[in-house]
């Protein structure tokens, strides 16, 4: 079957590859409908996170099981399913408690032997380990570009309003619109924030969060700040979202949060930052960091993205083949799409 | 001033009254603009909450600061303010614990000697203690019509769907839509719910949870059950509401909610109830009761409806002044109005 | 092998029984070293639950590992284990939650085809299905008559006290000292109960209780309500712990119980029962029912029995052999026994 | 009266200061029995905390009533009372949240201008304001020595473990053994830890720590990391509570805690500090910071000094007269004692 394979740091090419066969009974293989492109997927293209030459890159899938292992209980082929960028084992001492993301046994498609040695999902099929837990059925009448969301950004989207305890009437700051930023947006919104203040120097992106209900403030053109503390008598945000993940944002964080406030950091910390810690301890802030615990969300996301709650389909910008993947590959990394749909 | 007063069980009558007076550092006193009448007025209407006769009814209100104590810090005379129906101390074992609604010494309006012996707010002023606590400024823009919800009903349906702990992606069955429940609906969809099962027997009231995006369901032509099942893959419902308080209610809230799920009585309970134990315990399920925490609750109200994401305007069928009283409390018993707002 | 069989309501019989054999690839086969008589084991002794003719029963054990099925992980042969009294899937709607004693997929030994027709544990050898999620291992140096109240009685003791949310410093009032009302005693002391009002007639649990920490009251010779507001300022228990399943018991459950506090029934209800629900709406009570989370509670369980914090070692007063098991279950059918130990 | 009074960095002395009056009907003035010198009086005795020359320093206190205003309910008189560090409104934004730690109109005793101008304990009598809310009565027979770490010591220590989310068989490691970290290893215990690994370099507060049932680590002669994994199948500490505040303190919390964990900043951060976000985010930790809420727990810490869970007493080293405040400080300064308490 063809796939998308890394080869070099900015270098990705379609190429055939083994068909994917079942080796565990609770595996499943489906054939992929649609993909998307991750900012994820950027840390492997730019080589920052490394990966074997000629891995199958991709973790972002709706599509048709074909085939499932005899330890299968919840899918037979021919359903429409989308499923999670990670699998776990539903076992160990994380699982047993819900922390399906920091799972002992966790395997991430696309990411090389480092996560798991579990080839992605920019291709025709990919196999799928304990599919009862990775997967779930594609709601009737839901678009492949909306269902392709649950297992990955709109999780996060979610993960980002709700582990950091989002309540009805809150003041909510989403620092950065990216596609997990504006899915954020929607999130706390449909939480039941009053007011999601969402910032970011792009003008396109501003206007999707204001269409999404946030009020929009532009990072350099505006006093953030004050216009946090205008809606909240003076106090800050209750909750603020990072979905950048870089020192300075976390300053601004710290910073537009009220005293006992949440910040919620789902952009990516990989290194040492000079963090005001005496700030965060004055306001008795409460800072949490990680990747969203999608396993445990995918059934509650796909149910308000159902009921039209959350609805990402404004972020899909293009449309393209997974032969395109070169160029769809370039397209993204010079920020010109927000998502990008691959169809095999 | 004129006040609406009870006289006798059916009979209410506006009569002059001497205006009210601080007789403590922390009292305000407030012109009312807007009062509305309550289920719980219907109670004392009806003689079953007994109070003496001469008291001013009445515990939902809007209208502006004359004048404060000494210890009023948060308010001044001239402001526009809407109050919850019930005092707290502040200090006491319940509301150290953020439980106001259980305050050891919490005054009720309206309700007589055992409620705290509060004038009530169906009158042209009202002495309001605690001021501070009590009293919240009406947002820019925001009409009586709506403000006054935020102090009574829609905390209560407010309380409904977040005390149960609904959560995004929840399916919540609304039993009962009175004003109670049909804030209860608009909550429980504020809060994420995918879907919100609203079930009365009344088609207009059926209509106003539709428009409040419900999946509506008539109690007696449709299989509620069968319906509430239909969403839920066979489950049952995540979180049930009881609007109505009555055994037979209970019965359905405990039939049609899922294993592990939430039972939540607003309507009120007075006696004793045959209840399915063995139904109750098999499933696991949490069934909680009790007059809702409005004071607790009414910053998120007031900041939720201030964002549209609450609105009980729809609500209110019926504008008449104060001294038109005996007729609105007549036309409210007779079930020809959900809400009634009477102006001085 | 040898196993203790239900035959008629008030007949058990040691009879031979096959073997049992691996037949999925995630079982496990122990060789008990002991094995409890547990409260439920008398429901079927006494027709109650009604299960076949013949069937092995018993749910609480120790042994050793004797085979795996290739799917288990964490398991080898030779290892000495406990286990749960109940087998979940960990991948169900209710497994995902967490919510592992309502798993779609539960089997619970020895109960018959209504739980799932699993073979008990009162025999020389188990079959374990699921034996990652299942099967513990035991703590070195701890006895086997401690370990295996870690996947049942203790579990619900820890179950009653924490689903309940005892909080450090709170009054605890249990209501019932069979062993499970006796374990609810030791969880609700250590986490952090400053008070345990410990509720029964039987002279020899009162002093069990009270070696425990507890303030031991005689339910007909003391007055349990005065008791527990004596120690409360008036207000009455935060929490209170049903471990008995009785009508009466919850009517003075929800009459010791404060304002706002919390009603954990851990005794078992099975049919209708009259509810002073009025009581209860006035209160604004929580009252929970339903089986032990023991799965989900098994690690922790086990962590603070190894550590002496929870020490169950009290509650046996009887150790016999397997072929002594219709003696052993007249004796406990008598109240002549807490725990008794069955050793093959 | 005398007080002990700031002078100059480094100069404490005991002066002739006015009686304190009261100027507000919530108002109560206690006569100080005992009152304890803490680290927080040490930022100030270093000057590194600014306050006006002649302000009376001390804000742990046990006393008599002897004069409350019109406005104070729940104390009169004669009663034997402990109050907390710090007073709050009771009526804004945060109070109404149970967030007294931050709450806008907040006064912390002996703190100077910049924390309300609110004279310290440290002296014959003193002023406290919003008396019901500050104050507790000390329970029967407890001692002076004891009743004082409710409000300020134990009440921190109690806020570590508590905040923290400490529950039932977890593993909680402590970094700093000085009057808070110790009281939060009892803490930890009494919410029912497993294991609690206390680590500090000084023996003397390593066997008191031991004396609690913690296991004991010697910070540089031991390796903190491999004993924590050693006790957690190397998955590391549930919840670390970092009571130092110091940058390489928290690197070791972050090293030590398991994925999903939390880390609790009791230790006084002020300045800027080099934090491995990097670490932070791929295990998912949170981090909290802050004054513990001290207001919101004394009635539980109250409740567990009463029946024994916790106990202070043998972190009192030495008893003092108030006329030798200036050699009890120098000795605090020298770090010879663990808890100073001074009599008048």
């Amino acid at each position: 079957m063809r796939a998308v394979t890394f080869q070099a740091p900015g270098v990705v090419e379609v190429h055939d590859v083994p068909d994917p066969e079942i080796t565990d009974r609770r595996d499943a293989i489906v054939r992929i409908e649609a993909s998307g492109i991750c900012g994820s997927d950027l840390h492997i293209y730019h080589g920052r996170v490394q990966i074997e030459p000629g891995f199958t890159i991709g973790h972002e899938y709706v599509g048709t099981v074909l085939a499932v292992g005899e330890g299968v209980n919840r899918f037979a082929a021919g359903e429409r399913v989308l499923g999670c960028f990670q699998c776990a084992c539903g076992e160990c001492f994380f699982c047993r408690r819900g922390l399906f993301h920091r799972c002992e046994h966790s395997r991430t498609f696309g990411h090389g032997a480092t996560l798991g040695s579990l080839q992605g999902t920019q291709a025709e099929m990919a196999l799928i380990p304990n599919a009862d837990l990775t997967l779930r059925r594609v709601p009737d009448g839901m678009s492949a570009d909306v269902a392709l969301f649950a297992g990955d950004v709109m999780g996060t989207g979610f993960h980002a309003a709700n582990a950091s305890g989002v309540q009805g009437g809150d003041t909510v700051c989403v620092l950065g619109l990216g596609p997990v930023g504006l899915c954020a947006v929607q999130a706390a919104r449909a939480a039941g924030a009053a007011h999601v203040v969402a910032v970011d120097s792009v003008e396109q992106r501003l206007d999707l969060a204001r269409s999404f209900g946030a009020t929009a403030v532009h990072l350099t053109e505006q006093d953030v700040r004050a216009e946090v503390r205008g809606l909240t008598e003076g106090r800050g945000a209750d909750v603020t979202i990072d979905a950048v993940g870089d020192g300075r944002v976390l300053e601004t964080a710290l910073r537009v949060t009220r005293n006992c406030g949440a910040v919620q950091c789902v952009g990516v910390y990989a290194e040492r930052t000079d963090v005001h810690m005496g700030l965060m301890w004055l306001k008795a802030l409460t800072v949490r960091g990680g990747h969203a615990n999608v396993l445990a969300h995918v059934d509650r996301v796909l149910a308000m993205m159902s009921a039209g709650l959350l609805d990402p389909a404004p972020l899909v910008t293009h449309h393209m083949t997974l032969n395109e993947a070169p160029l769809a590959y370039a397209i993204y990394d010079a920020r010109e799409a927000l998502k990008i749909v691959l169809t095999p």
